[in-house]
């Protein structure tokens, strides 16, 4: 394992590889730790042509990054979800190259199992067989399913709201789902309680350093499939920040192997309705809680718990910050769709919105190369997705009615 | 190209590889033909090494056994699905070695992306820029996605008592979508006429012969996975007869060119409720009209309209037919998903409920290595899915609650 130590992200304090807590001692729960890399034993240990002779088809080929000492032993085929050149796109838009990474087609259909995987494994070096956390989103879900193919029990909190839709996946996976009579905020404290009584693994976001470390791996697989050749921008939504702050590390250990040799801008998109990082104060780094009223709600976080990273992210890669309309992510939805054939949910249908609205505003310029990151599956929610569009029924069911159909909306003569 | 020509499946009747039409000019529309290969000039072209050192990671990889001229330019990944080694369910079965190929992961969610995608090279290559079909489940979704990447305009007929979740992810897809004021066959029969009348390219199954073609790469896909090593028998479910015909034809490219020493003996699972092909006559291949009840909808074929194809590929690779019941179906689900992670529509839990009643009734040996095919997306059916499961809610959210819920589970102490 080529980590060197922690550093806490809030006040800087420096702990060596062999600490074992979660966050700094100093600053308690809120001060989560940032994983150190010796990256001169990975130079000299790892080149880029053992990385490209890797016959490795998931994450773990990028095994020399990441703060395990094995990948795990069959696993749920984590990574390796296509980049794809979106051209249909990029002619509709008026821009340049772009690209499309599809993290829908991962396991259980989002970028989490990344985090997940990670969280999984570390729970088996640790030597546990129990991991707990308080999601009703893709990090329950893609927890419950990575777990269950490696033999690992979960304990999985979420409110009385939770959506059945949500529900049921995790039970699929097998998980001991624990309804919780009240909210977000009791199913969580109440996980935190569990965690401590039964000596589960915690897999809350935002606490465990390593979540974070998965995560980058999609910026790392991006880099390779771009054969090392870095684009102008990286686009991903924004909720708990952890994605984004991930998205920043995995270029930032390419950029420190030589691997690449300099670094995209990032640009974070939030939805307007719940766009606490956008608004963030740029001095102090403060942010102020925001209601989750979005339709994209696996980025519907009033109070991010990785603001400090995901700021600093963008904010290091010299990117930006943007909002969007609930609408405008309906919209983008449809386009994602329609002319590359990447179904993507509402958070991830935020991406594309966003790049629209930076290209208007003149921060994203239209000759520059775009990679937008398309977080989960649209078959997470169709739900919302329905909202997007509107049938229209053909009567009566005949081929002069259809003609007239046709004809009226100017596709077929 | 090394297709050598086409045969009725129905006459018998031989067609040179220049024939135009997709049916037999004596049997008419029931007249399925089937594609003929040259596997001699294959051989001379195409060793085991070229296919191991090819950098190709979809379903392209295979071209030399495919029907068309060039692989796609820029298209969706279909293909290059994880075939897992399901340790944990084997145990839980009490079986040998057992493998789950999670066909979940193709690009809109299922199998039918190799076919989809192989119809639309075919209409690429044929000049065509519209494709056409008449369905409301995966053949559509996945046509209409690939279609979209590739920049080719999809005109899809549902009947009006589709579900809007089925019409949504076509609708994203940019289909023109004509919701049919009638029942299937009448979308169906309207979708005919407009093929004729606007030149329209036909994806309708079981009449365009090249859909089998797309989809027999999942067999020779697991074989590759499987390092050639032939499994004792293939699980598939089982609906129109075209998808289980195509695992044959996979198995048997291979088989002709030396690939692989012997054929796994297939197992053709229908839910008990629309089960026309396990009650098929095997002397004269008669089936008889089934009713559609069953919740595994996209098996719920009362007319399958390839049986001699599906009862041939089961007889010649002396496997069986089963039938299994709807609550067999979700209590598969469950349990595919609890022990390795793999969360499938009801059509593809049906191959293992499959799997566990022939282990039953004693068709497959406990020691026999099989492997179950997952030919959907769990996701694709969340309704469906949540029957599987019931949640408990946890009143009061407090650690003794906690505690005693537990303890009655005999979860943890």
């Amino acid at each position: 394992m080529n980590v060197s130590g922690f550093v806490c992200t809030l006040c800087g304090k420096h702990y060596p590889k062999q600490y074992e807590s979660f966050t700094c001692e100093d600053c308690q729960d809120i001060g989560i730790l940032e994983v150190l890399y010796d990256y001169e034993t990975i130079k000299n240990t790892w080149s880029k042509t053992d990385l490209l002779t890797s016959s490795v088809d998931s994450m773990w080929r990028y095994l020399p990054l990441l703060p395990v000492k094995n990948a795990p032993i069959n696993a749920l085929r984590v990574g390796n979800t296509p980049l794809y050149l979106a051209t249909n796109l990029a002619k509709k838009l008026g821009c340049g190259t772009l690209y499309v990474k599809d993290e829908g087609l991962n396991p259980t259909g989002s970028l989490k199992d990344r985090a997940s995987l990670m969280a999984c494994q570390k729970a088996i070096e640790a030597g546990f067989d129990t991991i707990c956390a308080s999601s009703t989103g893709n990090a329950a879900s893609s927890l419950a399913g990575n777990a269950a193919k490696l033999g690992l029990k979960t304990v999985i909190f979420v409110p009385k709201r939770a959506p059945i839709a949500k529900i049921t996946q995790l039970q699929i996976f097998g998980s001991t789902l624990i309804v919780v009579d009240g909210d977000y905020k009791q199913a969580f404290e109440l996980s935190t309680k569990a965690i401590k009584k039964y000596g589960f693994y915690n897999r809350n976001a935002a606490i465990n350093p390593f979540l974070v470390e998965g995560k980058k791996t999609v910026a790392i697989e991006i880099c390779e499939q771009l054969k090392f050749q870095v684009p102008d921008w990286v686009v991903v939504s924004v909720g708990d920040g952890c994605t984004i702050a991930g998205v920043y590390q995995g270029f930032y250990d390419f950029y420190q192997l030589g691997f690449m040799d300099s670094m995209p801008k990032l640009l974070g998109v939030q939805a307007t309705l719940c766009q606490p990082l956008v608004l963030h104060d740029p001095l102090t780094e403060e942010i102020k809680e925001s209601s989750e009223d979005t339709i994209a709600d696996s980025i519907a976080v009033g109070i991010p718990r990785n603001p400090k990273k995901a700021i600093r992210a963008v904010a290091n890669s010299n990117g930006a910050w943007i909002g969007v309309t609930d609408q405008q992510i309906l919209e983008a939805m449809t386009l994602l769709g329609s002319t590359e054939g990447v179904f993507s949910e509402p958070a991830a249908s935020a991406s594309l919105a966003g790049l629209q609205a930076a290209l208007t505003q003149g921060i994203i310029q239209k000759e520059e190369t775009v990679v937008i990151i398309s977080t989960g599956n649209g078959l997470k929610d169709i739900i919302n997705a329905s909202k997007a569009t509107t049938p229209i029924e053909l009567t009566p069911p005949t081929l002069e009615a259809l003609q007239e159909f046709l004809a009226k909306k100017g596709s077929y003569e």
